[in-house]
């Protein structure tokens, strides 16, 4: 007897633009639990966008909204200075046009998730939280942001109102006070399915990791991203959810 | 006693980008009963639809989905060829998108317009017209859509199941047969204020209009198109209100 | 002693965008003699196409201009109804803007192809066939113009004082009348690099090949197309260019 | 008998997009000796390009590219985060398009100015000065480059080689330190056309003007920068022209 331990597992999904296709989001599907979905502004087009939604919803996968800066040419990937009425409107235009993709397919979106470059700065930004936390408390005050584990904005968009869930990485280094290492550094990045799976293990069990130092670090999260564009990314989510089913961890969306 | 005439006046809204502006929508606003909004196809951009549909809130002026082929550069002029699955995912994601900003501003979405070489399109093309309805349909069945009076469009989007609202002109020349004289013919557009207020009662009246060969035609439309971006669409605008309120038509949306 | 056979050897290039690549363009650049690198209407954007020149460049085969319609999302598939001063300033914008990446890297632009619905509808329309005259002769009139054997366009272009290069496919039927099959005919499509090299050589020694219906047909052409993005092109470039090689033609630019 | 002073007057042009026109284009023509005309990238399309091209070099105005980043919801006033590759190739696409028009109307470019954000930062940012400096000598090296005077990339585009021209601001305020007053600081943009005048015969006279503080500060400028976006430019520029004829300066271009 006692709780079982519980874990949700995202994933990007739908990155692709016309005619290009970057992951093989339909077999991701089957090991995750929550979708970050495109909305035209990194990646992603109608039509990406609706087929990615039919197969999300097809399997009874949680849809977020995964919201970006207006960057197609750079994948989202660029700092771009927005203001707050900038930030708040292309994000409720984000959410508007998944959210209509969710209703022709029966569904709704879950919650939402800032992509790349809108990502990082909104983790360290108070002005930028802000204005996330006004685009969602006035767009729906019900839907959670997911956000990175031990930010500030954690704590910025919690003030506001908004509900949130916390993110992990199990293919990410972290250093010792609990930030991700950045990918320009050597080691940033795990590659091996046996490390990430126990990491993912760790991190679901509310266990410490190494840090890139060595030291032990406990990263608290209720959410373990899968990168979808790595190399090996099918192997790698198969060799999570294998190793959290063996140690009869509940994979399930936080919704 | 009797029944008191009833026509919708519709103007196009939100038709800037960026820093651009094009007409005097707040001030048309006052004069109108239904705003077509631009939805980032043809123009408009989330800055532009948060504040335009904030604008028309405040005003209870009924919002419409003005959707158009995604060609910023052409202003949605233009014809582009799509498959019907290009056309119903353009058109969720637009209406979706706008759809946003609505509920951010404690309203929602009554009807839906396409633009342009889109709305002339669909009014011939049946294929066009079938996705539209799916495209509608399958997002919310209850929302009407604003069309050409007399083109095969009303038929086929209303056997589709589709509510449909036909649309009248009082400043463009129609043939004796009822169909819109193309812009490109001299005569085809109407710029005096009194000319064309006259005509809009007679549409509000159910009453014929002259043709451009002189004869009658009668034109059936529940609502009449202010263009917004004419030099003067403020003139005529308020020409055609007053026109219509000194007959005591009552000026209200069809919704 | 006689006059040895002579092809030019054409394929797409630089069709990614952003983060996304669609072919393997370094390897392809091995078996050709002239690539046509998207201008970023149609893909393409300044990186790749910076990228893909310099690898052209590097390689010594001619650049040519892959000018398209501008519509990423659709990727040029899609007929855009344009006016003829539209097309020459589209087709003028991408020239420039790829000739500045040849003078970059040393090179200049050795002719000019049209790309899609683009290269489909210019086979056809003679307006559109002396707009992209006049949009060539206005900015160098000694750029040749690569366009489809048999089609009308290559006449237009002529009579307008363009050099023209005829281009035939070794991987797609051919009507009879010398015309290609429509993609969604089945069959239009051959795959096998046998069949497409024995092709490709009856093409580049003015020896008829089978139409779609059995009877022999001779297409007059001056260069080949590969598509770099059917799945096995590099396979099928390199049996082409075996073929070719061993029957002593001549691979050549016609530049 | 003496040298009599000479200045360029410089204004932005072509800042139209699509349907969309922001200023008097052809009227400030007659006043100005080179004209920054927007490269698609936060204004213009090939057809404002085109018109604006042909009317420049119908006035015998020399033109210049007027680079940005890629933002045109933005309008290019947004700092957006780009490697030296991407401004580099940024700008090569840029000049590479506006010069095909210039090429067809039968001028050429005859220099480069960043536009708003981009401007900004390469007067600060030694890493994109230089970027852009790579750009320019890969490009064409007798290219100059329009800067801020007193700002360091004056510095680091003569290191690098490229011929630079720097440029005042007879409509804005200085620091005493000879910096521009940011323009969220109220007295930042001067309006009155008998002010602007005199503070723009002061600079082509290399006399001090009064800093925003009331201290004297010369700027240091071979070319005057008038906004073609502000109410009443017109009016400005034909006032600043008079005022710089009266005095017998010398308006011409520095090419």
């Amino acid at each position: 007897m006692g709780t079982r331990m519980q874990i949700d597992l995202n994933c990007d999904m739908g990155e692709g633009f016309g005619p290009y296709r970057v992951a093989e989001d339909e077999e991701l599907l089957g090991h995750i639990t929550s979708a970050n979905i495109a909305c035209g502004f990194h990646a992603g087009d109608p039509r990406t966008m609706d087929t990615t939604v039919a197969l999300a919803a097809a399997r009874g996968v949680t849809i977020g909204a995964h919201v970006s800066y207006p960057d197609l040419v750079g994948f989202g990937r660029r700092h771009l200075q927005v203001s707050p009425h900038e930030l708040i409107t292309d994000v409720t235009f984000q959410i508007g046009a998944l959210q209509a993709f969710c209703q022709r397919h029966g569904t709704k979106i879950g919650y939402i998730k800032a992509h790349g470059a809108l990502y990082n700065d909104l983790a360290v930004d108070a002005t930028l939280s802000k204005a996330m936390a006004t685009a969602v408390l006035e767009y729906d005050p019900s839907l959670p942001v997911l956000t990175l584990a031990g930010s500030p904005s954690l704590d910025i968009l919690g003030e506001a109102g908004v509900t949130t869930v916390s993110e992990g990485f199990a293919d990410r280094a972290y250093t010792s006070g609990g930030r991700l290492v950045s990918r320009a550094i050597p080691g940033a990045v795990l590659t091996d399915p046996k490390v990430v799976a126990a990491r993912g293990l760790a991190l679901a069990s509310h266990q410490p990791v190494n840090a890139i130092d060595g030291a032990p670090v406990t990263v608290d999260c209720e959410s373990i991203c899968i990168h979808s564009d790595s190399p090996g990314a099918l192997t790698l989510a198969a060799a999570l959810r294998a190793t959290l089913e063996d140690a009869r961890v509940l994979i399930a969306s936080f919704r």
